[in-house]
């Protein structure tokens, strides 16, 4: 029996209550699709910041040799900084062997939120297979759905909701209310790149000329690789 | 076209972005379906109030001769209060031509948030189709799940979805990713008096021993009838 909790928006999480549980980050659009895609391309590590300012402190003490500045503020670049957030951008030739210190609005605050979990990993439509075999047997699973600026993201749900129908094949869930939410949105609804261009992540990406990044993300399962985060660093789970 | 946008819990409403909207309380267990049955009883206004010092404070001013004081605190009566926020206490006997201070932990909350909407009327299954009558031809529309404690209750999302279900019959809905999500679910789950007892607030009442309160929540269109706050006091909305 898995106890499965989701959590909206990742201003829903009670830190307190995530001890003892495995942990799902998931920001479709776009955060944990780009740290999927990072870790792909052979990234070493990203770092998970809040504040620009903060992602810049990280980056010149880590060494600006081999770390790369990543973060968007209302979907753009940051100014001065080497990648945005968008997915497509995380190319080997770019990233390969590199740290990433990565700075965005909700996903970042989801991670931390999570930071107390028992583990931690990231997923997003580029990974759900893997994300959901890392999962699988966990007693105690927590999904946080980034949300947009505190408010629920119909992506990210229908994310958390496919995670759930893979392990509910496998065993008994005991969901709670958000947990049967997402799963019944599944019926519903598939996360095609219609439906993400729909949404309201979608179409604030698609105003600022990032549409690509909408299809881009929507593609399913095109790595079998889970992020998982230790001490707020992000890497590739171990035995992989 | 009626713009809609859903907020699953209290917390998430930006109060300054519910101006120029019709806003739509919902909170089934219990804090709507106990003003509507209390309107339907007799009581001439309910005022909801966050604090109970703050609800002894505003009964005492408006005299306690012909003031109730009702509330919870994790779903039962506050001592010393004359009545708790179980519906069906909510009788002619006790509450026909009184004032009624009513202060419980979410719903409050949820109409204090939209208090600058241009009209705040509250919903539940118990005035479901009155409540859809009311807001019908409304250009915005902003429906507020009151949730529980801060989090996401299916038996609130439910509601909201079948009041959304009324009105796109009647025109076209420009619906946001949460309003989405909550039509979406009434195509999955229908909110029976069993549903409600196996979600989070349906549980919780259970084990305080208020089982029939959630049976008549779960009764649909038990009055034909929409309270309306004006000024922070909830009456029958007028023409009815």
């Amino acid at each position: 029996m898995m106890r499965v909790r989701t959590f909206l928006t990742a201003t829903e999480v009670d830190p307190g209550e995530v001890g003892g549980s495995t942990a799902v980050v998931i920001d479709v659009l776009r955060a944990t699709s780009s740290v999927v895609e990072a870790l792909a391309a052979g990234a070493r590590a990203v770092y998970p910041t809040v504040s620009s300012e903060e992602a810049i402190r990280l980056a010149n003490s880590l060494g600006r040799d081999d770390t790369l500045l990543c973060g968007e503020r209302k979907g753009l670049k940051i100014e001065g900084f080497d990648l945005g957030n968008s997915p497509a951008e995380f190319t080997t030739e770019r990233v390969a062997g590199k740290r990433l210190v990565m700075s965005t609005t909700n996903g970042t605050r989801a991670f931390l939120a999570v930071e107390d979990a028992d583990r931690v990993i990231a997923a997003s439509l580029l990974n759900l297979s893997a994300a959901a075999r890392a999962v699988s047997g966990a007693e105690r699973l927590v999904l946080v759905c980034s949300g947009r600026e505190n408010r629920f993201s119909l992506d990210d749900a229908l994310c958390a909701g496919l995670l759930l129908r893979v392990l509910e094949k496998e065993g008994e869930l005991e969901p709670d209310d958000a947990s049967r939410a997402v799963l019944a949105l599944t019926h519903a609804h598939e996360p095609t790149a219609d439906l993400l261009l729909e949404t309201g992540a979608g179409v604030a990406l698609v105003a600022v000329g990032l549409r690509d990044d909408v299809l881009y993300c929507a593609s399913r399962d095109r790595h079998a690789l889970v992020p998982e985060m230790r001490d707020r660093v992000i890497r590739l789970s171990e035995g992989e």
